[in-house]
């Protein structure tokens, strides 16, 4: 995605970025963020923190449902090119239909692509950023490419909220030390490099994965695995708890899908594995690969 | 200052521990917090983005006077070691009289203490906050003896407020790059060398700078120069703008007193210029230090 250098602005990761714009929301107004039926429960924490309800929106085979059941909300955050923790793509009617909505209520979508780097099998999907830049806030970060614990995201912000979102960057900037050191690294070629190197190598791992299940647990439905570095491994209904036990025994750390879920949440529940694979180090993996295919069900 | 590590929380520079602090006030239904009537005008904005009236403390040569006029507000933000701009330090009976308050009311105080490493002349100046660690929070900061850039300060809390300030650091944390490098600095004792070093060269700017006052504008009294790196050089009644624009002319960056006014600060203004000598680099010391004697009146 290429912006006008104007509109971007770096914060402390992608938490950093969601904060200044949770204050601006709320300074105007706003006390409704509607969010995913699925997503990370600290980014509802920090909205409700800064004073926004986070009503969750429904969800089908499509992707999110805009604003059925929030009507209310002056803005949504979502992740639209592959949905956190689900990993579908959000469907072009839908996208259409979201950005329609803020026009039509003068909303802001808060696009959050947090694993935009690492897409596998098809064409690229556009940010949603690019259907209406007036509209819609960009939400990147480096925290999957490089590291987490580097504090450092991006936004892409409408003309029209770049002095405000400035002005509320005060206590919030990474550090200059930080900055320079990636701006040195995209402008060296260096970043898109690694990029490449870790989404081959991550892709492989996917591979792997796909391929282990398919044979040691050919039952289990393995979803959302065109992008990102997580799979979602869905399971006969009821047996959840017990395979993140059983994983837990086996030394893994996967999260059960429920733990994601919104409690409002007016879908009925899914069982599933939300399993990461862009950990452990390779000398690590295989014996990974075959504790989970143990642990399943 | 030895304090609990367990209190101790890491924050983006002082600016940073002052937003999540606000931010903490705020959800507690703070409406106002108490700024001193000299100050730096962004602090006040940070806390009035995030709601808060900032009501002028008043002062006189014994230093602020806590809560004649200003007694609705729930939190007092002061320098109290060597106050920003005028330089004097909080004389223990308003230190004394602070923490009363604060006692009496359930008040917080919040103590810059932004460049507590730089003390010259006589016996450090204890923290407030070893009268009483449950009333006041004590903030410091690596961007006057490091570089303002690095976004590094640290936030000593009152137990109570631990696990709040935790909690509202999601998006505000620094990286954890910087974070390790000021760990080991610290721990080497490469950041006691370093601050002892810049002592030392930063004393010798001072007395520089005090000498070639007295010696070619004997008028101008010098304050403030026990601690720190700025002076306040006392102007006849009047003359403050004009000799601001005569140090620009000469190429020096000086800021004249009026620009730290509160704007409702009931006290008379003070004509005088804030006279930073932590830059230029020594190669261009001399030469500053012969415009800033041509400029004065």
């Amino acid at each position: 995605m290429r912006a006008d250098p104007d509109r971007i602005v770096v914060c402390a990761g992608f938490l950093g970025g969601l904060g200044v714009l949770a204050d601006l929301l709320r300074r105007r107004g706003a006390r409704s963020v509607a969010v995913e039926s699925y997503g990370l429960p600290h980014h509802r924490r920090l909205l409700r923190r800064a004073g926004c309800d986070t009503p969750p929106l429904p969800f089908d085979d499509r992707g999110t449902r805009p604003f059925d059941d929030a009507a209310t909300a002056r803005a949504v955050l979502l992740t639209p090119s592959h949905q956190f923790p689900l990993g579908l793509p959000l469907h072009p009617e839908r996208r259409t239909a979201l950005i329609d909505w803020a026009r039509r209520t003068g909303g802001l979508v808060l696009e959050d692509d947090y694993d935009g780097e690492f897409r596998y099998d098809r064409q690229p999907v556009g940010a949603l950023q690019g259907l209406d830049p007036d509209r819609v806030v960009y939400l990147g970060t480096a925290s999957k490419s490089l590291a987490p614990g580097l504090r450092l995201g991006w936004l892409v912000l409408p003309p029209s909220l770049v002095e405000e979102v400035m002005d509320g960057m005060a206590g919030r900037t990474p550090g200059v030390l930080d900055q320079l050191t990636l701006a040195e690294f995209l402008g060296s070629g260096a970043y898109d490099r690694h990029v490449r190197a870790a989404r081959l190598r991550y892709r492989r791992r996917r591979d792997a994965l796909v391929a282990a299940l398919a044979e040691r647990a050919p039952d289990v439905r393995v979803t959302g695995i065109a992008a990102g570095l997580h799979a979602v491994l869905q399971l006969p209904p009821g047996t959840e708890q017990q395979a993140v036990r059983a994983a837990a025994w086996h030394g893994l750390a996967v999260h059960g899908l429920s733990t994601f879920r919104h409690p409002d949440a007016a879908v009925s529940p899914l069982d599933a594995l939300v399993v990461g694979y862009g950990t452990p180090p390779d000398h690590a993996w295989a014996g990974a690969l075959d504790a989970l295919c143990r642990a399943l069900p």
